[in-house]
């Protein structure tokens, strides 16, 4: 009688959640400093303090305007702020007229999914592999059909030549995430110059551009020497989403935006697409206050000391024990091989020693878990005996 | 190469915000006091103090569990608050479970639409006439068939026998909205009981409950001694779509829930494929500031004095005019009968007086205009010569 996807849908347990829901529980149930839960990527870095003084700062201001609709794509004052700032970091000609302020990445992927594709049209987009796992929630509710590409086994960059082999005809996009979830890579200049390089020739051959949504919620969140590239500066035809959950530390606030560049093909009609897309989806407006949030923090960095403090330690405990993992580069999240090929029941394993880890199937691959290492740091002080103890349930 | 769906739905002018932006041009030409913009349904009375109270209070605490991310469904206190005040004002069982905290209303109706409908099975929607515009939007986006049935012609409540005579097997759920956008007529208890009479009929003839989706932003905004009837009283199979965008002045908060009573049929599976709807339009969670704040007013009634002066202002104007409308009994929307068959040309000529009045036309219907005055009061009263001369324009 109802929706049978929605149905599905609702009842489909998400694995990230369904642990994080057993931590919560398990808290209550032998205190909270006793279970080590690095199910979520919930920053635990508090917001900077420009966030709180302006939402002090509008508290004594008008209600009326501080809180009445805004245009669909945005506060004209925020998104000249927010095209300002990217001017400033990354050059090119932005402006307000670019940005469409949404709800999160969440918003700002299902708009371009719903802009790019039409249900029967078998239109494509293509993942790497491992991936967020709702992309393939928003591809298909959109009428796309993600196409799954795994990345390099080695170090997790971008198989080019296994995606260049996949676009077809019906391919509408190629979505990255850079940093990296749930593997916490950077995707380096060189491959990113590789993949234009093949959707350049890809468009060309099938006559219409294949657009490249770059998903960068973790921007800023980048250690040591690497560095994430501005990907609108190697490919014309990109789009990026952006969120400030990360950055800001405003993940439960829902705030983002979707930029499509000048210079991308068709910008205007993919702009329009996009404003139909958000009005289909229900989308009215971002939050009128966390767009005055995001406008006057528009430049402000995240402080990500505690996160490299963070890495640090996980790293030296995993090391010690002698785990297999990708050193993160970016995000907040470290991706380790599990120590049996069913990252379940490693998963499951790890429970026992209140170890709460993500298994890799929730990603789209087999055989790792992801840790999320946006904790309190004593989280990670006291469970390296409970890293110790599951390596010994392997290796004794 | 886009989903043309998308583009034609971006591309297409909404007349109220067209009026609107038409509105903002004119004032910046010929000065503020001079436009009298009756367009859009933007609360003018500021927030109650209690909002900015716990946004005052929010300020201070730690932000990391102010600003993260909540559950799906919302802040398991906030539900509980809610639920708590429903169960105060409206008596029944209401519990947090029940409760699906949502975007404000038209996240509310978008998940219901998709969940209650099928793309490709002919699902059908019905929509009492007229009706606020995006309900088409949302019902076909989701993939239902919108059935409209005109309501009274003499005084707007909804017309029984003709949604009677709409029902068939396809239906899958009536939608009303009283308070009423665009009349501001609130349905008697007396047609709620007739409309659940055949509903009750219809779902038993065809075979599966026909769900009443009742959306009630306006609930709180009622004048005189006209009453809103909690409709889950009167009809077992009620959804409850609700938003504070009015009652509390935060439309460009986003800001609702979705109410499943656990007496409706097949309450759970309804309240899983709501989840579902959520996950697939993007959803992730409501703000979780404004969950906050909506949780401790959940008791905070609106001041609505300056709409009932308004209110009585506008009607004074227009009885001495001799303009032909709707009395309001509730929102803050007046239902004029326009000058002309015409609306969209009445409309036209209102502006030239600097009138800025909807043609009711976007609302499904000829030869009207809606009036939203949730304007200041010196609009009112300085748009008095401007009624009269457009009065004038059709009576020389």
């Amino acid at each position: 009688m109802f929706n049978a996807k929605s149905v599905a849908l609702g009842a489909e347990p998400s694995a990230i959640r369904q642990l994080f829901a057993y931590g919560l529980q398990r808290k209550a149930e032998i205190g909270e400093d006793k279970v080590f839960d690095y199910s979520l990527g919930n920053p635990n870095v508090p917001s900077p303090a420009e966030v709180t003084e302006k939402l002090k700062q509008l508290t004594t201001q008008d209600p009326v305007s501080v809180h009445g609709y805004t245009p669909a794509t945005g506060n004209p004052t925020v998104r000249e702020q927010v095209a300002a700032s990217l001017e400033r970091r990354f050059g090119g000609d932005v402006t307000a007229d670019d940005l469409f302020m949404t709800d999160g990445a969440s918003t700002s992927v299902s708009m371009c999914f719903r802009a790019m594709v039409t249900p029967g049209a078998t239109d494509e987009i293509i993942v790497p592999v491992p991936y967020f796992p709702e992309y393939r929630t928003w591809g298909e509710a959109n009428g796309g059909k993600i196409v799954e590409v795994p990345s390099r086994s080695d170090n997790f960059q971008l198989d080019i030549d296994a995606i260049d082999g996949a676009i077809n005809d019906h391919t509408a996009a190629v979505i990255i995430n850079s940093p990296n979830n749930p593997v916490g890579v950077v995707y380096t200049k060189n491959t990113l110059e590789a993949l234009a390089e093949v959707l350049r020739r890809a468009s060309e051959k099938y006559c219409h551009p294949i657009y490249l949504i770059s998903d960068e919620p973790y921007r800023e969140l980048v250690f040591g020497d690497h560095e994430v590239s501005w990907v609108p500066d190697i490919y014309d035809d990109t789009v990026v989403c952006y969120s400030w959950s990360k950055s800001l530390s405003l993940p439960g606030e829902r705030i983002g935006y979707v930029y499509v560049p000048k210079k991308a093909s068709n910008a205007h009609e993919l702009f329009t697409a996009l404003a139909g897309a958000a009005r289909a989806l229900g989308f009215v407006c971002a939050s009128a206050t966390y767009q005055q949030v995001v406008g006057a923090c528009a430049d402000v960095m995240p402080d990500i000391k505690p996160y490299e403090r963070n890495r640090a330690r996980l790293m030296k405990i995993l090391d010690d024990c002698g785990y297999e993992y990708i050193e993160p580069q970016g995000a907040f999240y470290l991706w380790m091989r599990a120590l049996e090929d069913d990252a379940q029941a490693f998963s499951d394993k790890a429970k026992e020693h209140e170890l709460l880890l993500v298994p890799s199937d929730s990603f789209g691959v087999g055989g790792w878990v992801r840790l999320g290492y946006c904790v309190a740091e004593k989280t990670i002080v006291n469970s390296e005996q409970a890293f110790h103890d599951l390596y010994n349930d392997y290796n004794k």
